[in-house]
């Protein structure tokens, strides 16, 4: 065993066990090799007044945590993940293995010899679409072709709705609000039409097989990506790794490595082999680091073979800045923030420097080339995002907007998948219109947003100031959003930062699925609510998006076990209860030999009108 | 000095410490006594590239903390904060000293021997309106009279915006979105018409003159409220002060005492007394410890005699339930989580067992006339909000609410203030129905809501849930919105909770603030831009919501002086900072000749034009 990840191997334990009365459970789908994991959550029974019990049916949730929840999952950081897509691949036949990785670098660093303690034991021959082939869920769609990832995500997105009504969970809902439609069922079909339309992608790399499909689209479940990566001053591979599966475990969605420090290449094989969700990078990133971090230096060949790079590694989606325009830079010029995008500050010094056009927009056709080989989508990164509520909505951040339009045009026309950055400092006003501009500019294609943050002034709890703009963007019709840490601005979140930003941000994308009506979004919410009033403090745990702090909020003032049937909670106390004074008022009613409250209140009713009239009470006569 | 307040009296330094570069100042009005404190922030300069400094003005913003942020003010627990607003109320000639308390139950505790070592050593003497006057910031503004608390609200709301104008504070700011308006300067005049109309209340009982004048209302800075008060499971005096004046420190415009355990009446004198904020109470809670928790035993009297107990104590506004009547009860039957509000549950409980009308309701007028005699403000308590996104918006949530609008127009006859209380749970489609119904149906009284929260599914983290609601309501035109600890559902909120509780708020009621476009709200929000677009990394955490966290966050991974300088953080290291790369682009077109990047950027597009031409570059001749 590598010695390198010797910390995260001895604490394995930790990562893979299951969330509180929860259990992984499978889903066949009706294709070959469909088997889509869920978790299972177990409830208790409800407690009838009678002395008998009721039990409650369990609780299944999407599950973004792959094998690693499932304790018969073996799990071996050496061997990274089960290819599950391996022979869905293979089986379309448009593929074929290469005799050798493609890139200049990947050689280049094989040869180095002292980079043998740190890289990956067990590399995967890589794969790349024949002659002539596009091998892109986009293309397959348009073809009419229903894959195996669309129907994995058509059973995942549904999560067993249909079970958990027959089985008895509460499943009404609100109906939503939003300008697009959602059906009432996620078929198969209507995976592949949405994709098929472009305003959905489902990012999935032929060399990335480990993954389990998921989908990013306004009509689907809102999606969540969590960043992590290392930077010059801090942080070593097995912590990366250790963040990744972290963060698959509190809900990422999705995960981009923005590594910018040291052993970039090393780090991210690491990270895709042991990851079960899409993994997206910046690949100016490295490509900087390629040239010891002088933007003026990077050419087109060098940036051309980092995506080859990381295409034959399996990088699920590429943030490409190729919207940041020469003639866009002196449009910043009187911003309070200028360039806080660190892909579009690159490529703006770029630019500038040559006074020639973006690289990466003139060679855009051959990108797309590229990517289609590999089935890599296209998240169109928003280079010249706002840093600053002064800043939001600017002629920058909306010229950059159309132009992405333009590339979306060009990247479908090659069958290429598309997702859009954005969002950045917008205040609440100001929302709405940079998701309008989106659908307009970018016909439709999914957007992505980090945020956005609503405010300036707190440092320190830049998850919240974005969670309010990220919650209303998603129900707006963003189809994934982009986490921000307690540390954004201040330094490399932790892995605690991690969760912290994770769970913000699941909440975020639940409030927008609630908003927008997504099916069966509300059950959870439900079966939260029914353990509540039912005081089954387990289930209030178990339900949540945090089990473990719950219970340890929980605990800091009622430690002990009868606490957990107790009905009240140190909040009020005993007898300030509501929950419990209003059971005590519906067993009143029964007691009292009305079925119903309704019953006893209009006898009661009919008693008082008596009184009143007799007394002539005044505010009553008023109603 | 009093042996109870011993550990508080001890720590008193860290409460009353001023925030970092911070000082208090005080802005005279021109009617007599009319000093405003405010905190003013010091900047550091911003090093130019020629080596020399430009200044940045000093920035003023809205403080809560009252005495205790001001080294030069005198702390004595024992005998509570200064009464500033003594002489306004005495010269306005309405009003006359009592020779006693008048509450039976007040000269109950007062004879309890036992109660000594409890007991607030230097009571004041009560104060009560003279014989048929009433003596209500709204019957002044209603009789054209701008009281001193109006011009000291005036003050206090523009918080030097015309100063700091003129200092050359970048004070632009995105236009607002909101259905009302709001005046580019807040006048005294404003102010009374505001609090005349009602749709603004000064919440300043005549026995509270401790307290700094605030006012409640959509076209002013939006407002928060923290919960504070024991349970019968935990907590004691000392730390309920301790609760109160941290929540000061941290923001909150208004604090609610909500104790339901031991020794309510002495813990709530202890409190006033020191509180520079307006104090909110719901007194059912004290009626129904007055009968052991009872609530069938509940009656008029008992009731009535905690009012005045507690007006003339100085509890700023009451929450009273007085819309809970009887034939909604039957109303929640179908609810999943029935009622959850505390006073809801007892009334509903005291009807549904007398089979009589609320007697909050039948008694409605007779609380007016106490009300009006100390200028309590009524916040009409929405007994049936609901507990589950499940329950959001249902008839019994609305139904009270029509009864609030009927009771606030009763209130208003008699001249006492009122503001409604809303939300709960609500999803975020929901949200604005709420509010759009409260301003219709309640004559635009101020709507006071708590959160709402957005999801019922993260116990744990309902700060967030909620903070996402409250943002947007507050946007709306919600006046205050009632924060929501990480313990909701949980337990009772130690000091760590109610400061996250309050960050979250601030953060909500800023970026609603932003939204609504509340004259000089983006003011902090540039200057924390330039600042951090500048690598002024002291000012960045001096002006954020919580500098200790923000200092304590960049200085986990950097901790030395030098790194406070640096231009870079641990987040992307020194060679990805796109601020920094920013700068070096301006910096290179300068160096190159070019006034701006405008021009090198048009000089360079004719030197490319001729290369492509050359070229005849495709997708360039696509544009």
């Amino acid at each position: 065993m590598s010695a390198l990840l010797e910390k995260l191997e001895q604490q394995k334990q930790a990562y893979v066990e299951p969330f509180p009365s929860s259990r992984k459970i499978y889903v066949d789908g009706s294709m070959p090799g469909v088997r889509v994991g869920m978790r299972e959550i177990e409830l208790s029974d409800t407690p009838l007044s009678d002395g008998t019990f009721e039990p409650n049916p369990p609780l299944t949730v999407y599950d973004t945590s792959g094998p690693y929840t499932d304790p018969e999952a073996e799990i071996d950081f050496n061997r990274g993940l089960k290819p599950l897509r391996e022979s869905w691949i293979e089986a379309r036949g448009d593929t074929e293995k290469l005799a050798d990785f493609s890139s200049e670098y990947h050689h280049v660093r094989l040869q180095d010899r002292k980079l043998e303690k740190i890289r990956f034991p067990n590399l995967r021959t890589p794969r790349r679409a024949r002659a002539g082939k596009c091998v892109t869920q986009l293309h397959y769609a348009r073809q009419g072709i229903i894959t195996p990832e669309m129907e994995y995500i058509a059973i995942r997105e549904n999560c067993r709705l249909q079970e958990m009504k027959e089985m008895g969970h509460l499943v009404q809902q609100h109906p939503g609000q939003a300008p697009f439609d959602i059906p009432e069922e996620i078929t198969p079909e209507f995976v592949r039409q949405e994709v098929a339309a472009g305003r959905a992608v489902i990012p999935a790399n032929i060399n990335h097989p480990e993954i389990e499909p998921m989908i990013i689209g306004r009509a689907f479940r809102t999606k969540v990506n969590a960043n992590i990566g290392n930077s010059a001053t801090t942080s070593s591979i097995e912590e990366e790794v250790e963040k990744m599966i972290w963060a698959t475990r509190w809900g990422a969605d999705t995960v981009m490595d923005l590594s910018t420090g040291k052993n970039i290449h090393e780090t991210r094989e690491w990270i895709i082999r042991n990851s079960p969700v899409p993994i997206g990078t910046v690949p100016i990133y490295q490509a900087l680091e390629k040239v010891n971090g002088i933007a003026e230096n990077l050419t087109w060949e060098i940036f051309r073979d980092t995506l080859i790079e990381q295409a034959e590694q399996g990088v699920d989606y590429f943030t490409i800045h190729a919207g940041v325009l020469l003639r866009y830079i002196p449009l910043t010029a009187n911003r309070l923030t200028g360039i806080v995008s660190r892909g579009g500050s690159i490529m703006a010094k770029w630019c500038l420097h040559h006074h020639k056009e973006n690289f990466l927009y003139t060679h855009f056709e051959e990108i797309c080339e590229i990517m289609k080989a590999y089935d890599v989508t296209f998240s169109l990164g928003d280079g010249l995002r706002p840093g600053s509520i002064y800043d939001a909505n600017d002629e920058a951040q909306f010229a950059e907007l159309r132009t992405l339009g333009e590339l979306t045009k060009i990247a479908w026309k090659h069958d290429v998948q598309v997702m859009i950055e954005g969002p950045g400092h917008v205040p609440m006003q100001m929302i709405k219109e940079n998701m309008d501009e989106e659908v307009e500019k970018c016909h439709e294609a999914p957007f992505y947003t980090l945020g956005p943050l609503t405010t300036d002034v707190a440092p320190g709890y830049d998850h919240i100031t974005s969670a309010i703009g990220a919650a209303q963007i998603g129900w707006y019709g963003t189809a994934m959003l982009c986490y921000v840490t307690p540390k954004e601005h201040l330094g490399l979140p932790n892995r605690e930062d991690v969760k912290e930003g994770l769970i913000a941000y699941k909440i975020a994308a639940h409030a927008a699925d609630l908003a927008k009506g997504f099916p069966g979004a509300q059950i959870r919410d439900n079966a939260m609510s029914k353990a509540r009033f039912e005081f089954r403090w387990y289930d209030q745990f178990n339900i949540g998006f945090d089990p473990d702090r719950a219970r340890e909020y929980h605990d800091e003032t009622l430690p002990r076990e009868s606490a957990k049937v107790a009905h009240f909670c140190s909040m009020c106390g005993p007898k300030f209860c509501s929950m419990k004074i209003t059971q005590d008022i519906r067993d009143y009613a029964a007691e009292q030999g009305f079925k119903d409250l309704g019953v006893a209140v209009e006898v009661g009713m009919q008693q008082q009108a008596e009184t009143f009239r007799e007394q002539g009470g005044e505010i009553y006569l008023k109603k």
